[in-house]
């Protein structure tokens, strides 16, 4: 990885990708909003990086010896880090996105997002296009639901994020939210990776149901490459033998990544345990086990929600669990963030 | 499911999407080629079929109790067949597809489709557009891979398979295509496959690395829903503990599909192990399990190859796979099809 | 479950064996210490409770619907507990257990012992007899490593945890050790279990590396059956497709146990998660869910030991481990044991 | 390894250990009925052979790269066969193993023995001591169940396999049985696997439901040093997250372990599936990958069974099995034993 300085001229970036090739590298370039990194790209020999440290406008040469290698410590030995509506993801504060699962009607989202700001939530979750397995179920509100989502933000000043499912949603859909989510089901959608990674628009990206700790950080590397560094990671349950629980909580990941990158990383226990019950004690585990954050499902009638009823949390208990929360995040040196929307007057539902 | 005559009118449909929904269920219309599909979406509790059945324009009622409907042996207790340029897929004979995981240059191309044609292969398979798990990867050459496929067809008379990994790339693909694929990371990629239905286009599908057969199922009605019944199951090996090979060949799958739904189902022993030396072993494994066909990875070189060489069959090892698996065909009373593709001069390599 | 006042005669007890097979049912006794179980057996129907009720001698009748039934919290509302040498496992505070894989020298086992007790330590771990995937690795020291843990005991006070692979064997290790363990390739050694069970001596009973939480339950229904109520249920990692990390925690079981048994649950984040670089960030994890201890791995020199070095930690990261964990239990309302052995002198090494 | 003469004195393995002794390396004896094999056990580091190959009684030095030495094929690059009562295992021709699941009765044990033997089977299963998840299920008739497998082997010629769940049972079920079955619950019992293997007595392997395919060698492996040579191995399926099977057959595992091993390979299609509809599917799927023989559930009656009822054939289906796999292992060159057993008068039921 060649990193230019932050003001290095055309010209330079197109001596140093010649330097590259005569070398027998191949070269890939990322244009970051603040400077250009160039990959070069070998076939896994040790490369002498001399050759590259005198030209002009590099800034420095880091060898990344990972498959990965925007999103690697190596290339960031610093975790990022970067604000969303005035709180910091990836700090030292632990950050907590909640909502239900599918946006339904304009008094359930509001409703909910009353609740969570006021229960301490960062942001809002809620999804207008869904992906779901069979093509009967229902399949989410379309932009509407994102109309909604905007409403119940400007209601309550919580940054908005929601799922989008295809490479020609995502100007749609990044028009409305804040952080755009890509789903388990998608995190090989390399098409939609593209697409969001060129979007430039805060990405949450959830680890697919059976992607190792390796696959998720590859397909962050899709996105990076856009120059987009604003990804967050999301542990959510990998698919196991186990079927007391709908999936397998892989708490050890949360480490393993922190160790291996620098990106955020979030936990979702409303999928990976799959029932309301134990949400809250895996809440816990996952910010003693060092996640930088958590999304919840919350619902404010979960018997009739149209979708994941079963894992959601009634807003009283999510407040109670962000109260347990903030205990483990100060037990390790950490707390909860304040929350800092605007607390605009109520709206009618 | 409320089958319509094939001379429904449209206002006899309007009727049964009357009588569907005064009856408190929901109306999904499935309009093929042939007839009109109305499925009456409830909630599980049974329903009683007789106000549809002397609609007028309506042919029969089936009650499919499985979450999949259209894919369901309830729905057609026949197995599907359909014809793929003079051979027929899902009929009593096996099919072969074979090519290598990715078109490489025309050389490359043309070499193994003349190679596997001559060996008795049914089609020809070849990655334009790849998934890959990383962005530093080789992603196939595109378009100008698809025209290289085009020239192949010409040359030989095999119909191509591609991949397609993008809803807005499935119109190009299908100008060149005689078949799309949508890979294992795709399966649960529901726009790709709203899309792949809508073309009309016969899709082979590939199962997920972790879905469950109903979920590959489920995935298969999202592309059946749009009326399009071309569509080809395809095993290609699970995400399992076990480390002595790529995936583990889900060989079970076989049988359970075959029972459950009448779409034809094929294996790909190539993905499914993952090493070349045992690809034939699986290949006679899945024939004699139940399978209707094979997709096999050949290349003149396979040490030189941009992707999967490890798995793929020199030509000559294909041939022998394709003698071994007539053996097993006939073994159940079937047989491998004959190869009947237009055998035309050869071309200039 | 049909359970006996504790000052139940013989005839009382023969005459709801009589009573249970008149109604068609099997009788499964169960003699505790205190009082004695029957289990009424059937096929699963419902069963009139009535006919029991009144019979003398019948404290009360508790109606079981899981397939496990002296483990199930049906059976036993309250959480179980037992005094192990002071400490109170299953209760309010949470214990801790540590020290090496195996005993590999007089020394090796002092030393630890005398560290893990300085740091808090509640009780010492250490193999003697090895259950080692090839014939050719080290298998532990035998009776000798049972003589040395004694030692360590008298030295430090720390009561005695060891694993028993061999019914035969049960005597011989319960005449050393304070608890025995079960470990996770026996966990359906059915044989073993009735051993443990019939010893009446504590039983730790680790999770069998692909054993579901139901099946976890059934084994220690095997050594509850015996009347042995002293049973510690271990959390220790389960095979999944990820190879990033030795086994994946599966951290979902901690809540789902505390729900479905009265048993303790205690986790050992070491086996779990393999890498010692990650054992404390597991452990916090592990007791934030829920777990009422941990077993942890430590060896004065990891990358000396004779088995499990990479996942053992130095004797100063575990009293930070300890100190980590303090803080986290504090946060839930819990706090971690006493350490309560009687301080000796030093022995000479 | 270094393989001795077949009359090497012990003076000779003697001096053969010293040297191993004096090279810094461990030595591991196994003494077979043949010959002896002295394992020389160092860190993995190469060792010269030198020093060993001009020692009086050493016949030659074999090289092993593998974990498993005496189960390698560069241990012995020829198949490992032995007699079974006149019909030879792991050679060209196919043997199956048929019964029911536990003996439950004289009647049917005798009915299924003879209705297996008229079918062409070529060995009787059946289970006298039972590993049952639940202490509460039927535990099978024990000793009883042995008699009644004798009296069956008296009355059909058929040899007998039955399982052997405690080493303090080795003695007295080998005094019944030809083969000791050691399931796969007890695959890494090690403590049972030394005592069969110092039983000299045949025993078949059952591969864990977790185990991986070098687990299982492994296993064999703590069998074999005891210098008993006549191991079978059988898959019968592994633990993945799939559920519309019990388990997942893999049948990869066929010929992966027929490269890596000399030892004989069955499936058992009855496990592995759990599904009586598909079994002779899978079955015709073992030998076409190249599996030795099956081991198959048979029931007279499988809707009374006491265990596994739903994957057992009834006889007729079972018959047709048999007729099937003829024609699969004739498609590949080999076939199906023929019955040799004496055929003697019928019983009285």
């Amino acid at each position: 990885m060649i990193i230019m300085r932050s003001n290095a001229s055309e010209e330079q970036i197109a001596s140093v990708v010649h330097e590259v090739e005569i070398n027998g590298l191949r070269a890939h370039i990322s244009r970051g909003e603040e400077r250009t990194v160039i990959g070069a790209i070998g076939d896994g020999r040790p490369v002498n990086k001399d050759p590259f440290l005198y030209l002009a406008g590099v800034d420095r040469v880091v060898p990344i010896t990972r498959p990965f290698k925007l999103a690697s410590r190596e290339f960031s030995p610093e975790n990022s880090t970067f604000p969303l509506d005035g709180v910091k993801i990836g700090g030292d504060e632990v950050v907590i996105i909640a909502g239900p699962c599918s946006v339904e009607s304009r008094e359930q989202i509001l409703e909910t997002a009353y609740a969570v700001a006021e229960a301490g939530a960062h942001a809002l979750r809620g999804g207008a296009f869904k992906p779901r397995t069979s093509p009967y179920s229902f399949q989410g509100m379309g932009e509407e639901g994102l109309e909604l989502l905007a409403e119940a933000r400007q209601a309550t000043g919580l940054p908005i994020i929601t799922e989008v499912i295809a490479p020609d949603q995502v100007a749609l859909v990044a028009s409305y939210a804040d952080v755009l989510q890509i789903g388990a089901r998608n995190m090989q959608n390399y098409s939609l990776l593209h697409a969001a990674g060129a979007s430039m628009h805060p990405v949450l990206l959830k680890r697919g149901m059976s992607a190792t700790v390796e696959e998720l950080l590859m397909a962050a590397e899709y996105i990076l490459s856009h120059g987009n560094r604003r990804v967050i990671l999301c542990e959510r349950g990998i698919r196991t033998f186990e079927t007391s629980t709908r999936n397998t909580t892989d708490i050890n990941a949360i480490p393993v990544l922190k160790s291996l990158t620098h990106l955020p990383v979030i936990l979702d226990p409303s999928h990976s345990i799959g029932n309301w019950e134990f949400v809250t004690a895996i809440a816990r585990a996952g910010i003693a086990a060092g996640a930088d954050g958590l999304i919840i499902e919350v619902h404010p009638n979960p018997s009739e929600a149209l979708s994941d009823g079963g894992q959601s949390l009634k807003p009283e208990r999510f407040a109670d669990l962000v109260n347990q929360v903030q205990q483990i995040a100060r037990a390790i040196g950490r707390s909860v963030a304040p929350a800092n929307h605007k607390q605009t007057g109520p709206v009618q539902l």
